[in-house]
């Protein structure tokens, strides 16, 4: 059976029609106002109308940055949106109707999910699911199986501590994880060194007409695959502590793949070769176990979706 | 169908018959010689024949600290024992017999899984347990099953890194959780004080009549039971980095239950009461979620056969 | 001879003349801009005018924040105000004549002279001043001698790292101590507990009108000194780093008193305290040396013109 | 007039007649027992009659490892020999005579002073001097005179901390220089990588004939010398540890130039490199202040002597 899968973020909602196989078969997009949840509910109503026409649709998977209740019927809180302990599919259902099945599910899961059914992670039973975009995000498959923790909020891996005493986090803790393994982490280093080493910073200047604070991780990833010294130390920073935080969760779980997602895959082999080093590097037991794979995510920005279309079926 | 639990150490083996509930119905112990493979695989068969006379078993489960094969077959590796790459379950099946089922588990994991069937563990789904003995172990059950990981070596919680530069561990590596975490963390640390702190560490210099070498992990618990203010901060340090990296395996599992096992648990309050406050002030998205228990186990040393023989039926 | 001492902030100018012993005679203010450098002299100008002419004075002792030249002629560089490798001397002498000397400070260097000549440290030969404020800012004596360095920017103790990977400072780099023992670090701390344990923050929220944004370091002195729990803690934080900072700069020196000025000083052995025990238990060869005093600064808000002023002497 | 310096090891006495221009006019040797104060005294008292009486010498210096007297005439404690308060200068003065002055000096110190006065420091005048050796020795020079401290201790730079909950020191706690900065620290890391990267550390293990406790520093030397990668690797991150910690000096003392001395030296640019880049990257207030030259030592094995000789004089 077809399930929709909407991918709901700050400002606009993506959504598809997948396929048993994660195949989208149609797609649809709405732009909504991040503070008025009845208008999310209301496009979410309009999306169901408009791709329903056309394809049988068994139910619909809703992703979304938050915390999921446990039972995947709404969302105790999203830092972005204007959802505090919101029955989405409640709300959602009262648009649609009774015979569609609603789930809701974080959207770090969602995508991992579509990466362990559909892509690089399909032929594995564990895997650890990272997304290194603005924040670190994570997901954690166990035995074929989404771990979503006893309350729904498991792998929020961003927020396991790495440094004690280190870089402060939104979230009002020091040295979390999201703080050294982020695109907001790179960005941060890049800047600091634009200020700090100006002449090895030449090429980084150049690439935002000396303005510091226009420099984004695009810019780097530009650099160091221009060959750039300096873009390329700061990537393969950002790869060590990847790496290093993946050798501690291994020593956790045991997963057979980790898979690394988000804008920063775009710098291919000069993040994953640091990433892949220090894992190894700092894995314990190294030599007496196998150890996990580490490859680039595969399913692009569409995986929300996908992940969050399969997950509504089951 | 009654299964036998047998927990090898380094230089005794313990075993028993065990129900379906968790009793304990029959005991029995050898002594063996690590360096000797063949003398433990004897000892097992004889302990077979002596608790089989009495009671019909079905299965075999053989606890042990190292990384057990992920077929349960056999140990892949034993720090304190002769085995590398030792198919456990064909020699001691040898001695045994075909009709008796025999399975080889962590010996940390087999305690884990005593603790959530008949323990403090049995009302709740996903739990971690850990347990504070010279070094760091720990167990790890999501969704009511055992994650033993892709290669059999998950849970290897002593081996997260929690101090990048920090101290030095046997596996290799620096900063592991062990080095802070154990019983051995605690002597250390309180060794240091009685060089460096002399006068507050009165009271625990005359419990080792001087002999700072002497010092072990039940004189500071000792001491603090009766009010010295420095073995009181020693335990409440050891409870600061348990309860600070639980926070952090907390943001990647989401558990309902944590579990205190291993020698440092006499300690009670004067240790836990830390653990929980460190827990709750490094714990991610605390307010916007229900909040992990924290408890002490409850089996006893008895929990590696008792968890040992219920994983043999499964 | 008198001498005339300036303290030369942001905003404003505060002057006075001082006698051979410290004691100031007469005082003066003027507002300023700090955009315009010359707005600066030429208040300096007027106060010469205006306390010259009721006494004789030899000298004119300029202190402010910034780098100052080795020479003590002018400024290299200075984060408030618009000075920029200038001479701050010609062009001030311009202003008052030949016949009077000009010599140029670095305001915690004059604040840390002023406790060494005429406060705390009158008796002492090897000290180390501490200005606990926005940031962390110090002086240092030895031998009798204030310490300027080669290029006259020694003593800015504030930007030692004290933890390899830490909290980002405005200066470029990470872990720097003025992030973890300073006014600034003591707030940060106190509105993340805000958030993260709001239920131990009650008297702090309370003081603030539930406005996390308020809060300033002398409510948290206000809540430690009634007993509050919470802000008793955070204020012993801040004495554990100050202490142990001092410990790392004491096995480098070996000073025979450390001073704590800046407004942290208020909170009085509730600081204090966890500085001292911080720094016996941190300190390298405790046991087979003297240990230096730490005691709060003596001198006031015009340290600073009282040692720049004697400074001018010399 | 010359002077006779005196640098106590632990099993052997070098001594050498100095002239006043650092020269070293005659040498000669001793073994000693470093159980046995007594053995010591009298060897020193040979050497005297034997050089002086070729030579005349107007003072003795004694330089050894330990805590000496802030008046320079005893040692407080020496942790490789007998000394406990030990008035060293009037045990050989007994010996000698009283028409020759007999100066006490700390080792590192004397060997800071030859580099400050004859060697590569001759043109300075704030220098910071770091002998990586089996610890982290040091020696300060300020405005042209050694800094001793307000007890005789300064310059324990091995003893600042730069890892909080880092690795344990001999002295007790945590986390000291000397624990990342010294030639046991570069051991200890090439040890546990020929555990941890076996195959990276082909060449180091071969050198070693597979025997990991056999390795020493000069191996890993020759390693990076041959353009092994994973020695110029460790030579790296030692320099890095060396660079970055001289940085903090750096921001509190302002010297003019460092210098490096001690064994590692001999892998010259190998180690100097690293040093250098990692002091600037890594200095506060970089671009507003000239930079302190790092440079190597001058002196080799003889700068005790030369030293110790030429700090009786003053």
């Amino acid at each position: 059976m077809h399930a929709i899968g909407v991918d709901i973020g700050g400002t606009k909602i993506a959504a598809g029609v997948v396929d048993e196989d994660g195949n989208i078969l149609a797609q649809t997009r709405r732009v909504t106002e991040p503070d008025d949840a009845g208008s999310i509910d209301k496009a979410i109503g309009e999306i169901y109308a408009e791709l329903s026409s056309s394809y049988e649709v068994g139910s619909i998977g809703l992703a979304a940055a938050g915390f999921v209740s446990s039972d995947r019927s709404g969302v105790l809180f999203a830092p972005n949106l204007a959802w505090r302990n919101y029955p989405l599919d409640e709300r959602v259902g009262a648009l649609v109707g009774d015979d569609v099945r609603i789930v809701v599910e974080n959207d770090a899961n969602a995508a991992g999910w579509a990466e362990f059914r559909f892509g690089v992670g399909r032929d594995v039973d564990d895997m650890l699911m990272l997304t290194v975009g603005t924040g670190l995000g994570g997901a954690l498959v166990i035995g074929g199986k989404l771990v979503r923790g006893a309350w729904g909020v498991a792998a929020e891996v961003g927020h396991m501590r790495v440094v004690p005493g280190g870089h402060y986090c939104g979230c009002g803790h020091e040295g979390c994880w999201e703080q050294y393994a982020s695109g907001s982490a790179l960005v941060r280093d890049a800047q600091s060194a634009l200020i700090t080493q100006p002449e090895r910073a030449a090429r980084l200047l150049e690439l935002v007409g000396g303005d510091v604070d226009q420099l984004t991780g695009p810019d780097v990833t530009q650099a160091a695959q221009e060959g750039d010294v300096l873009a390329i130390e700061l990537l393969a920073n950002l790869g060590r502590w990847i790496g290093e935080g993946s050798a501690s969760v291994a020593a956790l779980i045991d997963p057979e793949l980790i898979v690394i997602g988000g804008g920063v895959g775009a710098a291919g082999d000069l993040l994953l070769a640091p990433v892949r080093n220090a894992f190894a590097e700092q894995l314990s037991a190294r030599g007496y176990r196998p150890e996990a794979r580490i490859e680039l995510a595969a399913m692009g920005n569409d995986a929300g979706i996908v992940g969050a279309a399969d997950l509504s079926r089951v």
